[in-house]
């Protein structure tokens, strides 16, 4: 059975997203400023049919990101500002466009019931309305031997925090504060212990990995 | 002139103390353990007048820290539990004991004033009463060429961060998350803009030093 991982840029003051998004910065205040040392890199542009860019340290972690999931759990917010019911919601298609980035089967935590959407490259829609434990048993059936990653928001990693699901995850800290905005860690009443397994740094970034330990 | 700097122990959730605090755990549930890797070592065993310890990077990293400070400035709930009047209070030596670790000037931002208090070792307590740009152009006098260290709490750290005077910082990155209590870098909205000075790693701790830029 594969393991159970989050990868997501931080503020150093915690936060994974800046205050008051919007339609035109759906991260908030600065928000945008968390991902620029992924979009500056060798490998994020190629897969946007892009030549140049960074190599070196946080392109190589970059490169062992991309293609790790075999399965994609997000919560309704990281899928699309619609709410749903979704048959009747104009914005039931999602922020990501019809060529999502994911290329794997993405189970959706929703309050509302709605069929498999399929879009292009290998991206999968499937919506789950009964809980965490049940999208992570059809996101395990889904990528077999391969990792299930937790992509996000900070309320959908909290909650596998605190249920002790995760096995590991990576906080790529950017040296910036937001002031305010979305929490990464937040209430972690749970309260699991980490060990550190490794430390990545450049200028731009620093890639903090751990283990989750029982 | 020196700098103004801060070096804390902080869990990867953000907190620099755990919540609910005592007198026979002032740093709150769980939050001596953001201190353990420091009292394991060479360098701060032999402070304290005790043999063995571990030496290796975070011994290295402590014994910059150990003796940089020319002077000290530390708000008035890290320094006693007592809040004054002084002169009436029967915790008005503060939590620190007649040999306190700081052996330089410390200058205590209250609201209360008070007659300095001279402490064995080298600590003299100062009490300022107004703000803290005085109790920083008090402490820098003492300092002379010296670098002058803000010691705590969370609180005083963020008035400094907001008003643009910290030169640079050091947070060490305790893999724990205490769920909740006093959070480091909180409500910043000054929004400094930081670079990354340093990673220094090791399995107990990662230090993370920082500039703030302009």
């Amino acid at each position: 059975m594969g393991k159970l991982f989050f990868d997501i840029s931080m503020s150093l003051d915690g936060f994974v997203a800046g205050p008051n998004p919007t339609l035109e910065e759906p991260l908030g205040e600065r928000g945008e400023e968390l991902h620029e040392w992924v979009t500056r890199l060798a490998s994020w542009r190629a897969q946007h049919g892009l030549s140049g860019g960074d190599t070196g340290a946080d392109d190589e972690v970059m490169k062992e990101i991309t293609g790790r999931a075999g399965a994609v759990v997000m919560g309704r917010r990281m899928f699309s500002n619609g709410a749903g019911p979704w048959e009747d919601d104009p914005k039931a298609d999602g922020w990501w466009g019809d060529d999502p980035p994911f290329r794997a089967p993405v189970f959706i935590l929703t309050h509302h019931p709605r069929e498999p959407v399929e879009k292009q490259g290998g991206t999968t829609y499937n919506f789950v309305t009964d809980g965490i434990e049940s999208a992570l048993e059809q996101a395990r059936a889904a990528a077999g031997d391969r990792d299930v990653q937790v992509a996000g928001g900070a309320d959908v990693v909290q909650q596998y925090l605190n249920a002790g699901l995760l096995d590991e995850f990576q906080v790529h800290v950017v040296p910036i504060f937001l002031g305010s905005g979305v929490r990464l860690f937040d209430d972690l009443g749970g309260r699991s212990d980490l060990e550190l397994a490794r430390v990545v740094d450049s200028p731009a970034v620093t890639h903090l990995s751990y283990r989750v330990m029982g």
